[in-house]
C-alpha cells in the first residue's frame, strides 16, 4: 500500500496491492482513499476504502497507528470486505470481516509505503 | 448524509450527521470520503470513511445500493467504529461493529441526501 | 429456533432452522447450545453456537433480550459465520458477519420458539 | 482456556480465563460451552460462548482448528463481545469485534488446555 498524497484535512489517496483474493481474475493494483485525524497527531485513528480493480467488491479498513519504544510504526486495522450480491435477498452474507497489520517498508521515503501481512 | 461530489473514478466526498454517539461532546457534522464502483452501475458496492469532528474516532461503512421494483433505492451497509486506544495493549477491544440502512430523502435533487436509521 | 432446555447456570440447548444458506445441500434443522446471564434477569445478554447439519460451517450469535413497553420480547443479535477453509492460507476470508433480530412466535408455550428475519 | 468435556455430538464445556477486560471488577474464570463438527475431523470449525463471571457481558468465538506440517495445532478465531445496553436505543454500539489465536499448552494431557494471545 502506498499513500501518495494527504491534504490538510487529513484526506489521502493511494494504491493498494493485495496478496490475497477470492476473485477469479488476476490481482491488480487498486485505488484507495480515506482520511485520518490530524488535530491530535499522536497515534491517530484512520480509515480508507479500497475499490478493487479486478472485482465488483469493495473493502474498508479502519485502524490506528501505534508507535513502539523503538519508534517503529504499526498500523493495527480491521476490515470489512463487501461482495456484490445479486439482490437484497442475498445481502445477508455479503460481508466478510478480518484483521490486518501493516508495517512500514524501510528505506522508502517518497510517499508512505507499508507492507501488510495479507 | 449528503454526498456533494463524485468524480469519474467513483471517488466522492460529503458530510455525515449522525443521530447517535458514544462521545461526551455534542454531535457535529463530520466530513466523509470514499468511492463506489462505476464500471458496472447496476447495484454497485461502495465504501466510505467518516472522520468524526467531535471525537478521535473514525468509522468506515461498506455496502451496496439496491433498487426495488418501485425504483426505491436502499443502501445496505455494515460499519466498523474505531475508538482511539491509549496503547497497543488496549487495541483488542477498540472496534465496534454494526449495520445501517440508508434511504433517500424525497424531493432533494441537489446532491444526494440519504437518511439513516441511526 | 426452539430453546428446549436451560439449566440453573443459564446454559441452554435447542434447534435452529434457518431460511437462508450459502451451501449447496438442502437446509436441515441444526443443533445449538449456548448460555445466558441469569444473575441479573432484566434484559440479559446471551450467546449460542449453531453447528450446521448440512455443511462444515459454524455460526455463533451474541445478543441481548429487550422488552418493550407492551412487554414484547426482541432478541437483537449479531453473528459470525465461519466457513471451513482448506488451509490456514485461506483463513483470512472465512468469516462472514451480520445482524439478526428474533421475535417470539405467539401461542407457543412449550419451550421457547422465536422467529428470525433470516 | 480448558475444555473439560466433549460428547459424541461435539458439544463441549470448559473454563475461560482471559488476560484482558474492559470491566471494572477483577477477572474471574468464566464458564464456556459450545460445539465443534465431529463428522469430518480434519481441521473442523467450532464455536463457543463465554458467559463472563465478572460482568454482564457475553462473548462468542468462532473458528477453525489448523494443523501445520509439524503437527502443531492452532485455533484461528474471531469473536464478538456483547456488552449489556441499557435499552434498545443503546443497542447500536454494544458489540465489539476482534480476532484471537489459541495454541496448545505443552505437557498438559488432562483435558485440553490452550493459551490465547489475549
Amino acid at each position: 500500500m502506498t499513500i501518495s498524497a494527504m491534504n490538510e484535512a487529513g484526506q489521502f489517496s493511494g494504491l493498494y496491492l493485495t496478496a490475497v483474493s477470492g476473485a477469479a481474475k488476476p490481482i491488480l493494483v487498486s485505488p484507495l482513499n480515506g482520511s485520518q485525524h490530524v488535530d491530535n497527531l499522536e497515534q491517530p485513528t484512520f480509515g480508507f476504502t479500497v475499490k478493487w480493480s479486478f472485482s465488483d467488491s469493495t473493502t474498508v479498513f479502519v485502524g490506528q497507528c501505534f508507535v513502539d519504544d523503538q519508534g517503529e510504526q504499526t498500523l493495527q486495522t480491521m476490515w470489512l470486505l463487501r461482495d456484490k450480491a445479486k439482490s437484497v435477498d442475498d445481502n445477508w452474507n455479503a460481508t466478510t470481516v478480518g484483521t490486518n497489520v501493516f508495517t512500514r517498508i524501510k528505506g522508502q521515503n517518497v510517499g508512505e509505503s507499508v507492507r501488510s501481512d495479507l
